[in-house]
């Protein structure tokens, strides 16, 4: 079978030796004779499982002991109203910096329950798309959290800054598409969330890290499986927790250990996106019409300059193993999502395809 | 190795043949080289697991037309909240039939949103615990629904009747450990509801079948992801989906199908409950205190007469594979949980387990 490479921008490709080892034990795991997925949350086993995945991830991002992780259910759309619902107190507005269809998708929901303040960040600079530095954010006095997405699946933008807007400012981040694929300061967050099923696990889980002076001010309005307060404290177990998923993560967070952490990851894909963006670049064939300072690294949309080529190109690249290049319906074209499991050689692969494949059709 | 029988209460136990399909197929499902968690959920082949499994559904519990299927995040739990959010309109009370602890915790969440008024149906009959049986429940002229438990997995009681109250009520309920388990008549419910991981498939789904004329009156305080008008307009996809869970709850519908449906699971659960049943009934060393019109056939509580033995018990069984039948923390005691998955011979290596162990320390 021809070696296959999966661009799915989520859920996404997991690590191969992940998806190996979870395969392995499915129907007999640590020997019980049973699955991880049949066995209780509250068995010891399972607590086990719970505790080494949160330790593994607070080693992975260095998270400060001032932090809670918790893991839901309700992907990062739930986030999008449990961020009001468990944080907004007695404030009425909060600040919302608009950088593209995730960030719009926040502040749709928000305006069910405050007054959102929209930044809007998306300028062009030099004919490309770009956002605004974190420089020309201004946050409202006394608004109860300025929220922002600091990587876009869908637009393939990013801001990679480090939020410092002094104490005063609570930032809250939607890191979905790109948690654990670069350093971050955890400390310069009050709230960061993220659905699994990109760079985590299988869809169906949700990861969220808050600073522990926030809880406790839930909306009586907010259900239990979406307070933070209550997740806190029933070790994320007040229901059933997806289990399967968790122990998923859990072992995606070791492989991320034994590959070197989170610097690691760093390196490798920033040499992955070099490589695409290179040979995107190289060509007038395709392009990419984000700024450089801007550029995802994680999802990467490209247009073929005669998109009438749009449909040989994902054929074909299916062909050659190269899975589900095609852009988002918003955005049209291609894109290539490159989170931590997808291996440099999977980059080379596509890259010498798309040479390849102008070669042919240019 | 020993055959092992797992009666945990849920996660619970899934078929043998599904687990095996699923982990044989792990890797590389339906010849695409990848996972079925690592697929979109737009893709064609997903899309093609979320119809195939809604209409297996459809057949295995003949739900009428007029009733929509949802797949959804959150748990049973998330239902407690999600009820209200959608279905209170502009109403102020709903009826709640308090069973045992799922009813109350129900009934709990449900103040959030409005003021429930409970019928407390917990009665004893001939010194065991019983149910007031439903020609005896009340309904609030006015309110907007009337809520139970069908099956109280920790306190293993049951209402098996079929509701009749009228067109005027909306009977919603919370069959998470029930579901496809025996026949009912959805056309008497407005809403039901299930958590996956008793009956259906992992933790991490819910399945809600609703009316549909009871769509499009939430609550502008609902959270989308638990709003059951914008599910339902988005295919159940109005984010992503827990994909791995939804494919393998297809799984277990397809499982179902060819084991004769839900006419055949029915048949083979009153053996398996009857031979439980008839081992604790006939001997002074185990005792179950539920009438016999309520037992659960799902959820089976049972204690020694010498709780001393306990320990003893849980470890014997547990050394001659048979898993999780400690009895829940507010019940204490033994808890056998016989959902679908598990086959007569479970029961039977059980129940001869029980004799032994009654010979040997009785």
């Amino acid at each position: 079978m021809t070696q296959v490479y999966n661009f799915s921008s989520g859920p996404a490709m997991l690590p191969v030796d992940v998806l190996k080892l979870a395969q392995e034990e499915l129907c007999d795991w640590q020997g019980l004779g049973t699955s991880v997925m049949e066995i209780s949350h509250r068995s010891k086993e399972f607590i086990g499982v719970a505790e080494q995945s949160e330790k593994d991830l607070r080693d992975l991002l260095q998270i400060p002991d001032n932090y809670r992780v918790l893991f839901c259910h309700g992907g990062g759309r739930g986030q999008f109203s449990a961020l009001p619902l468990n944080l907004l107190g007695d404030k009425t507005t909060a600040d919302y910096v608009d950088g593209g269809y995730w960030a719009a998708s926040a502040v749709k929901e928000a305006k069910k329950y405050l007054t959102p303040n929209v930044i809007d960040a998306k300028i062009t600079v030099d004919g490309k798309r770009a956002l605004k530095p974190m420089r020309e954010w201004q946050p409202t006095p006394g608004a109860a959290w300025l929220h922002y997405c600091p990587n876009e699946t869908i637009d393939g933008i990013a801001i990679d800054e480090t939020p410092d807007f002094g104490d005063d400012v609570v930032v809250a981040a939607d890191f979905s598409s790109t948690i654990l694929s670069r350093a971050i300061d955890v400390s310069r967050f009050g709230l960061i969330y993220a659905g699994a099923q990109k760079n985590i696990g299988p869809a169906g889980l949700t990861l969220v890290i808050v600073r522990e002076d926030l809880l406790g001010k839930a909306s009586k309005a907010c259900p239990s499986i979406l307070d933070y307060t209550v997740l806190n404290e029933n070790g994320s177990m007040f229901n059933t927790p997806p289990t399967f998923a968790w122990y998923l993560a859990g072992l995606v967070f070791k492989w991320l250990k034994g590959k070197g952490g989170v610097p690691a990851m760093e390196a490798i894909n920033q040499q992955k996106a070099a490589l695409l963006y290179g040979t995107i670049d190289r060509s007038d064939f395709y392009r990419n019409d984000v700024a450089d300072a801007n550029r995802s690294r994680m999802n990467v949309p490209f247009q073929l300059a005669d998109s009438k080529l749009d449909a040989l190109f994902l054929e074909e690249s299916f062909a050659a193993g190269l899975h589900a290049l095609k852009g988002h319906r918003v955005v049209g074209g291609m894109r290539a999502s490159i989170y931590n499991a997808m291996p440099l050689e999977g980059v080379k692969a596509l890259t010498d395809f798309m040479v390849d494949f102008e070669r042919r059709h240019g």
